[in-house]
């Protein structure tokens, strides 16, 4: 077997196991292959569970030989180390989690991926506790950026964006509170879709903040995107917090492409402080799409502003008994946090999340005159490794607390953003735009990443590397 | 006239007007002339809106003349000053709101009396900002008790709770925090409604603790109370905070008895820390309703101190401005508990709101098991005002903050109560039970306070008062 179908689509792989021209058998000893060949020196996975692969590979074989239908038919990923995943501790990029004992049950959406044929190949590095930007991982080692691995992947999925961008697995889950998902997507290269707060189910996953969570997959086209999405939907009884809302299949919509949909770029805020790429991305996208128009988000600097103090504030809370017992077990730079976080007042806590009901109505109205906004995923594309300071529109300022700029605003709220990959020509480094859509329309901004796809302007090569 | 139809039910006056025995006019007068007798004395009223109710009433006369129906026709009511009245500046007991403009609307529970054919009187007396359960106001005077004006009323919808109690008004509406309904119904001796979180809408009244705050009426009857929280019921678009659920009128369901319900005592906590007369009056009302089981809700310290946070907290924040630019103007008392709050960290404002979805989860289950829950609605009657002190199962403690002892832990997960009024044989003072009931089924405390009125075991006189 050539690693030709392992660089290919999940899309692809799970038709080309189903018509049994490859087995799943196949699929999962190339990942692995793989995985051994690079991960060395990219650093992507913390648990490779070759094991189960084998053993659901042999399965999904058996199933289409008795002729089941599965979605994504031997198709391998993984998934961030915050999932559970049977017989594995759960680390969420922490020293002290893995004092715990193993996982007793599958996540829920492993289990939606496993029941759809997916072949899971373990567990992926993250940011400590997913308080993180970077990739950079102070127990476990840094997630190498797979188009120069002298750079950051981008947190904190970051083995999330590495094992994609590399071509260890066509697909990975990751986690977004304040943009984990949207900037390894950015930084590696990748389609990533962070859906609506509330949309995927949470169960069996650890927590960073509770009000901001959101689960979602990492891939190398928007229709791998789309197809893994609508496995992943579902009410789950184990979710108490899931919000109660019918699924909205995706795939059936995803060729319609632009077909009268009103496209904007956020202006202001979204204009300024950031490098040259992000903005000619912004463009590039914005003239595909024929956006002419700019909408102004109201006060999105203290949208951003809120989020900080909600995940500052309620991360902590979650910290609390831990920080006090065992500091020393924390990553110095996250203990900081933690322990600012344990002093923010109930009263500003109170007003972000007062804040945060007046913004979400303000988008709600905006999304009234327009079905898409279009805004730079990160300010810059991915920094070298340990870049600690950063100088955007001639003001020098921390670098890795504000590679979220532009993803904090969004998911503050909720909003569904597909992350799409940009190469600007010449370019030895991809950079992503947000393609932002109103609540529960997932299906409207994978469309639009999808029309991207098809019309060339966006795409997401497996990186070239040695190994 | 005579004062026999203002001292009779709500349901009795509606009945009256509605077949013209009465006009709603003479009703209005009637009202009128009451306030004009006692109020003096008992300081219910901040604000009489004597030609509005008089202009409301010739109204009602008029669309009864020309064949319309109207479930409250000529029914005289009033609200706690936190409601808007259109044209009276809504004073939420404080001083520093009397500096606002007039409202320029009515709040949405008085437009949905108004509609149904209600009279309103005025604007009733209540502690400052609602944040107390005492009914003291240091700017207005204090709202007293109509058993004994040397007593507390009971706050902080003390007016409320006066104003129905001494027969000025069949009905007056309130809020809830953390027992601001229930504690007046207790101490005046009146049937108390605080619905299920979120069921009615808060539109156009000045908030306490926006994540604990209820809406509800007072009565002399359980029938009355049911009367008009059917008029009450319904989804108002201008509460986007509202719950989106079906109205459930009550009204169908009132005189079907205790028919197979499984009632039970809350045991454990809210069987100490109380005065023989409140445990005599659980005691009593579980004989009557066949309640032999005890039930133990799970924590419930803890949730009444996580009550306490929240409402500390997240009263602060809304105050935070003012309590800096004008500590002045408030009383010294509330001021400093605005103060205190200012100062409570964000992660016991996370911690509680977390405890709170466990503890809603537990009582669920509890409810799993049984229908209803008796509880006290305070420790003790009345005490004397200006009482700082009590000693309760030996032990010497606050009086005005452990009013709420038994009321915050129901609240503080949104249940719905009804407060139903005892009279212990001999007492000068009446004191009040919860009967609690699952989240959405105020029809079950309904229908157990109707069936406790019917059965004698309940009652609600009209104060026997000089004037």
């Amino acid at each position: 077997m050539s690693l030709d179908i392992l660089n290919g689509s999940a899309t692809a792989i799970a038709r080309a196991v189903a018509t049994r021209e490859v087995s799943a058998r196949d699929l999962a000893t190339l990942a692995l292959e793989k995985i051994a060949a690079v991960d060395e020196t990219l650093n992507a996975f913390t648990d490779v569970t070759a094991a189960r692969a084998l053993a659901e590979a042999d399965a999904v074989d058996a199933k289409l030989a008795a002729g089941e239908t599965l979605p994504l038919a031997g198709v391998p990923y993984a998934v961030k180390n915050l999932f559970d995943i049977e017989g594995v501790v759960t680390r969420a990029g922490s020293k002290i989690n893995r004092d715990n004992a193993p996982a007793a049950h599958d996540a829920t959406l492993v289990t939606r991926m496993q029941a759809a044929g997916g072949l899971l190949l373990g567990g992926l590095n993250m940011g400590e506790y997913a308080y993180d930007f970077t990739g950079e991982n102070i127990h476990d080692g840094n997630a190498r950026n797979p188009h120069d691995p002298g750079r950051m992947s981008g947190g904190s999925s970051g083995g999330s964006g590495t094992a994609v961008g590399a071509g260890m697995v066509p697909i990975s889950l990751g986690s977004d509170t304040n943009g984990s998902i949207r900037v390894p997507a950015s930084f590696c290269g990748l389609y990533g879709l962070k859906p609506t707060f509330g949309r995927l189910t949470r169960a069996r996953t650890y927590p960073f903040v509770a009000s901001l969570d959101h689960l979602g997959p990492f891939a190398r086209s928007a229709e791998d995107l789309a197809l893994v999405f609508d496995v992943l939907q579902g009410i789950d009884p184990l979710d108490p917090a899931q919000a109660a809302r019918p699924s909205l299949p995706t795939l059936p919509e995803l060729e319609r492409g632009l077909d009268g949909l009103r496209v904007a770029v956020a202006g202001g805020y979204f204009r300024t402080r950031q490098m040259p790429e992000a903005r000619a991305a912004v463009d590039l996208v914005a003239a595909a799409l024929g956006a002419r128009d700019e909408v102004i988000l109201p006060e999105a600097e203290r949208a951003r502003a809120a989020a900080y103090v909600i995940t500052n504030a309620e991360s902590s809370a979650l910290h609390l008994e831990r920080i006090q017992t065992r500091p020393a077990d924390y990553d110095p730079d996250t203990r900081d946090r933690f322990l600012a976080g344990a002093m923010v007042p109930a009263v500003w806590l109170t007003a972000a999340h007062r804040f945060r009901s007046w913004f979400r109505d303000e988008m709600r109205k905006l999304f009234d005159t327009v079905d898409v906004i279009i805004a730079p995923a990160t300010p810059f594309h991915a920094p070298e490794t340990g870049t600690k300071m950063v100088t955007l529109d001639g003001v020098e300022m921390l670098a890795r607390a504000n590679i979220g700029l532009f993803t904090q605003p969004i998911s503050f709220v909720g909003l569904p953003v597909v992350a799409v990959p940009v190469w600007l020509d010449g370019a030895k480094l991809p950079i992503g735009v947000q393609v932002i859509a109103p609540a529960w329309r997932e299906d409207i901004a994978l469309r639009v990443a999808r029309h991207l796809e098809v019309t060339g302007v966006c795409k997401a090569p497996v990186a070239m590397l040695a190994g």
